[in-house]
């Protein structure tokens, strides 16, 4: 049998243009006489639609879509994702086509309902497997957590006979990932005794980036077929075939990729043509713009540097030098004059006030104002060029660098800055060393730097590593070792920034844990872990 | 049987202040002579604690609490909820505990999963009802969802022979609730022949205000008893009582009140003493300055006046007749200068450009700038003054108008902003004639006028409601007999505008779908209705 696994990036709410996608590539398999064709979870509205799944509209239209594909798929079967519905429960649902005729309709039994998934909040969960024979060969039907499972579905149809057990997902990226489904995928195929088809999705959508990876085992538990990471890709299989080794990329690169497909797709889905950044001579911004020109190309990015009185001379050299590097002009705009006038409007009211954070987070604001003005001006999107570390900490100003419509490295520690930097400039430096060598700044008032307020980078990612990701309590984290003091701080400074985090712009997830749908914590929190 | 009510104000995460809170009141009925003092939901966790509940710490902590509290109530019983665990389960329990011993512990059965509630995240299902005699009558316990549920446990437990149903709840407001409660209680009081006795916890958490207006049903479906909205009571009922008559404010004072109380506690529980406003002369930002008086003092309120080039005098002599009806100080920042100066550093790059939204939101955010400015100097909470008729349309500018920490209007459309203020005039005219009687303006531009952008705000806020609140399609709206264009026009506003409110600083909730937790929508989104 010769299968062909459609790899597409589709837009959420996109009913359209995503039929038209899956028609072509019903086409195109068929012109390479595949027997049958699998697209993803929900592949005709996109994942995840959120509420858009509560509007009947909607329902009714990726119904009547399902519908057009369906009459599309004449001499081809077709497996594929939709909503179903039945009174009014809706299903995370997808339908097994024949020859232009929906044959069965398979509803996911297993809905995730945690980290980033909230299914249960839509849909109402499947009872039974699906079996169906197809060209001598029974198939069984899956869809995404339904694999994971340990109990799953997937037991029952191979059970049942199922030679070919088909699972089609929207499962987003993060570190690692890839690795972790094929391992999967291999041990469902071996416990079955079945060829495991696991098809995903691939782009960005918001804060999620599905990194395709789609792929075929076989019964004895090899990888027999692997499309890429975060490529569309319409992946012939025949059955027959041998083992392949697994094309994953490494984890800068496998990161990398993820960012720039991140901030890519929010770019060209929300209509955007360019993106702005604003440069300060620092490793993050420059990292931003290599992303964003590797993303859009240098013709359709723009950076602007905006100077204060307390910016080094180094701060413009090395900004300079970064946007030459990746051939991207720079503009100058100056904060020195209208941040005088703010301060002097101010000054009654300032009277006998030392100065404090008001002072600093003032020439943060009117940088983002700069940006925005440019934004509103020219329709360009603002990439913001925070990072995690400072997300977690709060060490960024609301309003100010983190004014933007999407922040590229916001899942990104500071640690891992540095390593996808080198991985950048491996090939070629493209980011300067004098950018790399400096100690980090804000240049919010003389002489500072980041490391008056936080912690070491190294000890501080590792906490918020243990803290955020890994969900560890601070005696658990203090008895691996780190230091005491630090961990209550760092703990503390995390815990106080939410108010911040809820008026963050989106931003690629790339941890198992980022700040975002995955972290769902009040502002409103006197919760003070008990610390022994 | 003599029962205490205790519609109790916790702090979510605030384990110490909780169980200090309940064993005061533990203490208070003792001395009043109650059998049984009951708490609400989650009374000491706070409601919801979101992810909070993710860390076995937190569980661990309440769940120490519990025992302290149980320990507590020796010559009393005690119904009260807590988080339950077994095993890696989670439970929204509750207790009932005996003269110092927990007597049983019942697991919430039916768990709300939609509009603003997530409870399947992080609960696992009950399965049993649960009676216990008492002084010799069956009591039957729920939580707050088990009521409401048409089949509930409530039936199971009456058919067991329960003659006092009691059920404990974190039930948000939203306008009109109180009564749709008061109609359910009496309800199945009359269908299971049983009291019911339902108790709602009070206070501001983020978005969500809980009102109280806890209450007692008799077997023949009368109302016995009932606490105040808004407040903080330990209702002690006796329950041979007559028939009191509900005492729910009316509409414009209910949602006054949940106004307030959602102003207050986010002030309050987030540490803030004081409050600043931007006056602009308009009728939202003076409804939010006498909103904040009433909700701390005018001594902790801070106004400021910030006017350009395209401010009326008109509107400076209204700000200033509010603020001082109100006994509030005005302090006037003008945005003159820095706006110039800003504008000139970025005439080179504006080169040939015409004006456009560019202009008018770098005021705005200039204005933004100084609030935050102050809110840096002086610890004061910005409190943001755009209403949901703007955060619907996006009209609005994000980090301008749009920056602060609490937004007090953001769920009241500008029609019943008018009708607030009426009501809050009745007794003494705080907000000027001249404030109400000018027609809306952002005042970015000479002669700018809100309806020169939106359609009337009375047909504004009826699209407003049927397609957010309601959840209605363009067809079903047209249907309604409103304007064609003018609807698909409106509606293409509220779709595009997501990216703003996902920025938007939170605000009380008082309709059935606020922008929030109900409303989740991605911001890449390519979904356009069909329309007949």
């Amino acid at each position: 049998m010769k299968l062909a696994l459609a790899q597409i990036n589709p837009i959420v709410g996109d009913l359209e243009g995503n039929t038209r996608k899956i028609i072509e590539n019903i086409d195109r398999a068929k012109a390479a006489a595949a027997d049958l064709v699998i697209f993803p979870e929900l592949a005709v509205t996109g994942y995840p639609p959120d509420d858009l799944l509560l509007k009947p509209q909607f329902i009714d239209d990726n119904l009547t879509r399902l519908k057009t594909i369906a009459a599309s798929a004449k001499g081809i079967a077709v497996y594929l994702g939709f909503v179903d519905r039945q009174g009014r429960k809706l299903y995370n649902a997808a339908a097994f086509i024949i020859d232009g005729k929906i044959k069965t309709v398979y509803r996911k039994i297993n809905l995730p309902n945690y980290a980033v998934f909230d299914e249960k909040r839509y849909f109402s969960e499947g009872k039974v497997p699906a079996i169906v024979g197809f060209r001598g060969t029974k198939i069984g039907f899956l869809i995404c957590e339904d694999l994971w499972v340990d109990s799953g579905p997937y037991l029952a149809e191979a059970r049942l006979g199922a030679k070919i057990i088909i699972n089609i997902n929207a499962s987003p990226y993060h570190r690692g990932k890839a690795r972790e489904r094929e391992k999967l995928v291999k041990a469902r195929a071996k416990r079955t005794g079945a060829h495991v088809v696991y098809v995903n999705m691939v782009g960005g959508q918001d804060e999620l980036v599905f990194d395709g990876g789609s792929m075929v085992a076989s019964p004895r538990g090899k990888l027999i077929a692997a499309a890429g990471q975060y490529c569309e890709e319409l992946l012939l299989v025949d059955l027959a075939e041998e083992a392949v080794a697994p094309p994953w990329q490494d984890d800068e690169e496998e990161i990398y990729g993820a960012l720039l497909l991140g901030v890519k797709d929010y770019v060209r889905k929300n209509g955007f043509s360019d993106a702005v950044i604003g440069l300060s001579g620092g490793i993050d911004s420059a990292l931003t713009l290599a992303i964003a020109v590797d993303a859009l190309g240098k013709e359709r990015v723009h950076a602007v540097f905006m100077p204060s009185d307390y910016t080094a001379r180094r701060s413009y050299d090395d900004a300079k030098e970064v946007a030459g590097r990746l051939g991207v002009k720079m503009d100058v705009l100056p904060i020195k004059e209208p941040l005088k006038r703010m301060l002097g409007e101010l000054r009654p009211l300032f009277k006998g006030e030392a100065e404090n954070l008001a002072e600093e987070n003032l020439q943060a604001r009117i940088r983002g104002n700069y940006l925005m003005a440019l934004s509103n001006k020219f329709g360009w999107l603002v990439l913001t060029t925070g990072n995690k570390s400072e997300m977690s900490t709060g060490y960024c100003t609301l309003y100010g660098d983190m004014a933007g419509g999407y922040a590229a490295l916001k899942d990104v520690p500071k640690t891992l800055v540095y390593r996808l930097v080198d991985w950048r400039n491996a090939e070629r430096e493209v980011i300067p060393g004098s950018i790399i060598d400096r100690p980090p700044t804000a240049e919010l008032k003389p002489n500072q730097r980041d490391q008056d307020t936080l912690p070491e980078y190294e000890l501080l990612d590792r906490i918020v590593d243990e803290y955020v990701e890994k969900n560890r309590s601070i005696d658990e984290i203090i008895k691996l070792g780190l230091p005491r003091e630090t961990v209550i701080k760092v703990v503390r400074m995390i815990d106080r920034a939410e108010y911040k985090r809820r008026q963050a712009p989106p931003g690629p997830r790339i941890t198992a844990r980022a700040f975002g749908k995955d972290w769902r914590l009040p502002i409103t929190n006197h919760y003070k872990e008990k610390v022994k």
